[in-house]
């Protein structure tokens, strides 16, 4: 074998590099002590690693190995490896298919090994950072006793010259992506690849929205820069671009909370088992989702500590010691924070992940009326949220006993419409825990009415509680609802930049002093713009023509691009481009201000429309069991009159559910769904459709109907 | 023994309440089934529980075993008994001491089991639950086969008339008071207490700054509602009072960093053990402290996750990804989020706590002059949280290589001063990391100004990165240094009611309609003052009186109080009373939001200015090492010119060390500590004291000094 390797090196054409000998060695660390003792050797070095899989195949096929080259301390993973390769579950080699395949032990095989005839036997992983290595980089030649030094590239040639399928992989990345559905895979040049416009995959969105909703919506999170994916499952990171629309949610918010009396504060994440514990009711509905801490530095704590699925428990205990009097009610505290569920169903971001961010307010009053009055007030400020900003319609009303808030009294909803998949979405909840808790926790008063003579035991009062959160679930509703197949679509009030400004128009004709003239009065129009309160940007970047700009910002969802080149200067106006419509049209530069938020305002007015009247047209009103499950598979949500029976909401979900396929993806799953009670919406049905108390009866089971009920296949 | 039992239920003298017999029971659960089979007990009932514990006592005594008398599902717990009786380590008191006490088995033992005879050998700690109880409670009465139902106060009468010495506890704040030092026991009526104003330790200071700081500044924190405490150790929860302050630094921060191009952003807090290990320099300095996750619900992770304790190795990977060209810099992301840090340490409210409030800044740049710049920046607008809106002067300087962050470049900081107990305290502080991590993560760009035939490794530049945080400790250095004997002491900029006004001269004589005129008085003031942004509260809490109100916004440290009676009215003025210096003054109505607003500009200047000078005036230059250590122990921090080595600084620190008392609490041990290096202040020594290269020498080694470097006792 060694003069055939020594042919390789000739073929590689490497100057001044020859092979060394020394000792065998079986790993990386015997490697390196065998170097250590030649001299002769390059000044700086990386030495490599070679690893064979077999990825899991037929039984009726012969599987082709996978040969991945890499440098020794990058980070490899096979689970990387199986999505960059589509292969199923890679393992290590056994040493007799290694053998059958390259004619080589596994300890020395190398990217010498693979000739033009063992080639088809195997396919090769290459990692991208022996490529991007200045050093030099050690390989093995005709065995594990043999080191030449040569450059990436060289060996990366070597390879193509065999005809072996050879894949780069960026396995800098490896721990990020393991999680991650988007892998850093190129393809080498060689590869046979589909004809695709070059990177056109890595910017544009490349899923319909109609075909591959759930594919789509992580292209749409992650191109438009909402959103990475990150290495512990379930968890993402929430980028700038969605941040600042947190940000503006919590703005609009927190000064109404503010206006009401509610007081911000922070209570710790760590609950002691005991407490978290201690309203069962509630617990249960949390119990198989909280996360443990059981270890600090190298110590096991003696307790384990629970971080908070929510802080019902956590603050309770302190309204009992806080609320000594009727004068210290109301009592009304929020928290913006974090709560982790660490739930095992499938993840998705900004609907369900493990960690996320909320805020919750927890307040206790002196009557259900009181209570009753801040339920409702904080609920319409939650349809404003998704109204005011976000341009998201809504249908307020009140969960069934089945789908209320373990251990309260009642819960209060306003609930979503996503028209591409035709499921309901519970947008935010406001609940009246009534006096469990506070029976619980013993948070009392005396009752200030309370006189001599009176029974003993009506003189003290369990306060009326209640608590109420809002989460970044927000920011995937209104990605769901607008979103389009060119990206992101923002509502004005929601977006960070509500207009850019792009320079169009620059030639190579255009002379120095022109092309200062025009990018000056692109910022004149930036400062205007801000001036009066426009979050405007001048995109003046010298090195991104303007339709790599348009497409950017299209896919980033800003609302209003202004096209400004040197016919527009002559003409004292700007372009115009809707990003939720694509209509053009002109705007004077005079006042443009005035004018960009008159057409700011109408965008926002018409998102919130449309998606209003998608919303109306497919709420179906079903008047027989039949019709309920057309409608559901026609992406409707269904209204029906309804008995409020728990069991017969049962036979709701039972009856509605399709055929199941365990392997599809969720949201491909979605039809099979049984429907859930979304809400009974606060605005009944009149006229014709009214319910008559003993005459209407339910849909379901045929008692008679106490309300209408929304029903939908739900997130 | 059960005619004894019937003479003292006679004693009880209870109406119609008699002994039921049943079968023995030595525990509640078994005492419920017995008494389930009885009839003729009372609709509803509570029952208790007796418990003996024998605290730690020397050999040469003989214990004075404790009676606990607590309902039955009270959450008693020996660690709050031991603080409420001042015993130590109280453990369940063996058989035979029970029976040589009290002639009882244990299971046997009741109230009723303690008679004038045996009552000096207990002591009674006596549940507040059983006198709030509005059932009638069980208890034994010869034996555990005997139960009477006799309502709270008379179990408690009858113990009194034993002569027993009896605590009243309430244990319903058990779980909660367990970590705290603040005990809720209120001495039973006949036991002999001090003379103290009844109530008084529940609403003043008891603790004087000077003689106790460590329960001083407890008190101040609890009692001015500041901060609660929580029953897991080291975590704390802070109130709207504190957390409003919190809210203030955000705002003043984060407008600022936004004007530089910072964005905000949010990381997962949970971080996989492969990524946090990553980088082996940083993770020595957090690894003891990590918390770990290693469960979710009932299922054991199969790879532990930590919680962040900074997030270096949970964004850089990122970066590498995000940074893909010199135009992505700089990238300057923030987030304002908490972290933990499981300290095994003495935990203090705010300056050290498992878990905090704080931002943390991540930036990469081109080059080191850019890092440099943004460094720099930071930490004025940190000095500037101090300075303006803390009013607590600091010191910016340079770490040494001793002090600085693991695994950066170099660390500046502003340093504080606490007079009270003369240490230095570390205010914030802003690192350059150098190039340190972006090699570790690989966070590269092409060198935009490297041309054809430049050497190829000159071609990738790795970043220069940033990082940068302010955490909630800036609370706990305000409260030290500026509080006082009455409570908390609060700048104006950091207050969130800057003036409170209280209607004062309403007596008994004064008419409904003289009444009105001039709570109406009040809200035109507080409206007024609102209008003109001031934060204005009117106290028109009607059950409270003047003198009262004055005692509780003073602990609470409100900057100005507004007195505003009918003689007020009459001369249209309101008085205005000075937190910090108790100054009294009046004001005419006429324009009074502009006086005022100068009157807290004022005082915030000289609360700035006082708290300058004492720093100032602590600050000793010491020419020699004798000089060094009674200036430490005078409560000083000392500039001392200084040879920049490691060794040095640690001698220093060894050489500066008094008698250690390990048992005596934080504070009192301070003057016991060494003295670490705070910082090389930017701000060198002129004139006399300038040090003169190869000619002025190391205070402690002798060696060349290089610098100026400020020592201390510190936090």
């Amino acid at each position: 074998m060694a003069s055939e390797a020594a042919d390789k090196l000739a073929q590689m054409s490497l100057n001044g590099a020859q092979s060394v000998s020394h000792g065998p060695c079986s790993n990386t660390a015997e490697w390196k002590t065998q170097l250590q003792s030649l001299s002769g050797l390059p000044e700086s070095y990386a030495l490599t690693k070679t690893l064979v899989f077999k990825p899991k195949t037929p039984k009726s096929q012969t599987a082709v190995l996978i040969v991945l080259i890499a440098l020794e301390d990058s980070d490899t993973n096979s689970a990387l490896l199986s999505k960059a390769l589509d292969v199923k579950e890679p393992r290590f080699a056994q040493a007799d298919a290694v053998q059958a395949a390259l004619g080589a032990k596994p300890a020395d095989v190398s990217a010498l090994t693979i000739t033009k005839e063992n080639a088809a036997t195997v396919q090769v992983a290459f990692d991208q950072r022996i490529l991007d290595s200045t050093a030099q980089v050690g390989i093995h030649t005709s065995s594990s006793e043999q080191t030449a030094f040569v450059s990436g590239s060289e060996i990366k040639s070597y390879l193509e010259s065999t005809g072996v399928k050879l894949t780069v992989i960026d396995f800098s990345l490896a721990s990020i992506q393991a999680a991650s559905k988007e892998v850093v895979a190129k393809p080498a040049v060689k590869a046979k690849a589909p004809a695709v416009v070059e990177g056109a995959e890595l910017i544009g969105i490349t899923v319909p929205k109609e075909a591959d909703f759930s594919g789509w919506y992580q292209q749409v999170l992650t191109k438009g820069d909402m959103l990475d994916y990150y290495d512990i499952s379930g968890c993402y990171i929430l980028k700038p671009w969605s941040y600042s629309i947190w940000e503006k949610v919590q703005k609009y918010f927190d000064f109404r909370i503010k206006g009401l009396g509610v007081e911000n504060c922070y209570f710790p994440m760590f609950v002691s088992a005991k407490v978290l514990e201690r309203e069962k009711d509630h617990i249960e509905g949390f119990a198989p989702e909280v996360a443990w801490v059981t270890k600090a530095g190298q110590n096991d704590l003696e307790e384990h500590i629970a971080i908070r699925p929510t802080s019902e428990t956590v603050m309770y205990p302190y309204y009992a010691k806080w609320i000594r009097s009727h004068r210290d009610l109301p009592l009304r505290l929020n928290q913006w924070n974090s709560v982790v569920r660490w739930e095992f169903k499938h993840p998705q971001p900004f609907l369900r992940t493990r960690e996320f961010l909320w805020q919750e307010g927890h307040t206790a009053h002196m009557s259900e009326k009181l209570a009753s009055e801040e339920v409702m007030q904080i609920l319409e400020w939650y349809q404003g949220v998704y109204r005011d900003i976000l341009a998201v319609p809504t249908i307020p009303g009140k969960k069934t006993e089945k789908e209320k808030f373990a251990g309260g009294l009642y819960t209060t909803t306003c609930e979503g419409y996503i028209p591409a998949t035709g499921r309901g979405i519970q947008g935010a909840t406001s609940h009246c825990l009534g006096q469990n808790f506070s029976k619980m926790f013993n948070i009392t008063v005396e009752d200030p009415s309370w006189k001599d003579g009176m029974p003993e035991e009506q003189k003290k009062l369990h306060v009326w509680q209640n608590s109420w959160g809002l989460s970044t679930r927000v920011i995937g509703v209104m990605v769901m609802v607008h979103g389009d197949n060119k990206g992101l679509v923002l509502p004005p009030n929601a977006a960070q930049y509500q207009v850019v400004i792009v320079p169009c128009g620059i030639t190579a004709r255009t002379t120095d002093e022109q092309r200062k003239t025009l990018l000056d009065a692109v910022l004149d129009i930036e400062k205007e713009l801000k001036d009066a309160g426009i979050r405007a940007f001048a995109d003046v970047r010298d090195t991104y023509s303007p339709g790599y700009k348009f497409n950017d910002w299209e896919l980033k969802g800003v609302p209003v691009r202004l096209e400004f080149g040197p016919k527009d200067m002559e003409k004292k106006q700007a372009v115009t481009v809707r990003r939720d419509t694509g209509a053009k049209d002109s705007v004077a530069l005079e006042n443009i201000s005035g004018q960009i938020q008159t057409l700011l305002d109408t965008m926002h007015q018409d998102m919130y429309n449309k998606a209003k009247k998608s919303f109306d047209d497919n709420i179906k009103i079903c008047k027989t069991w039949d019709e309920v499950v057309p409608a559901l598979d026609n992406k409707n949500v269904v209204l029906i009159a309804h008995c409020d029976s728990e069991e017969c909401e049962d036979e709701v979900k039972e009856n509605s559910k399709g055929r199941v396929d365990a392997d599809a993806p969720e949201d491909s799953r979605a039809p099979s769904m049984g429907a859930k009670s979304l809400c009974i919406p606060f605005e009944q049905p009149e006229g014709e459709h009214k319910i008559v108390p003993g005459v209407t009866k339910c849909v379901q089971c045929g008692e008679n109907a106490k309300h209408y009920t929304l029903f939908g296949r739900s997130y």
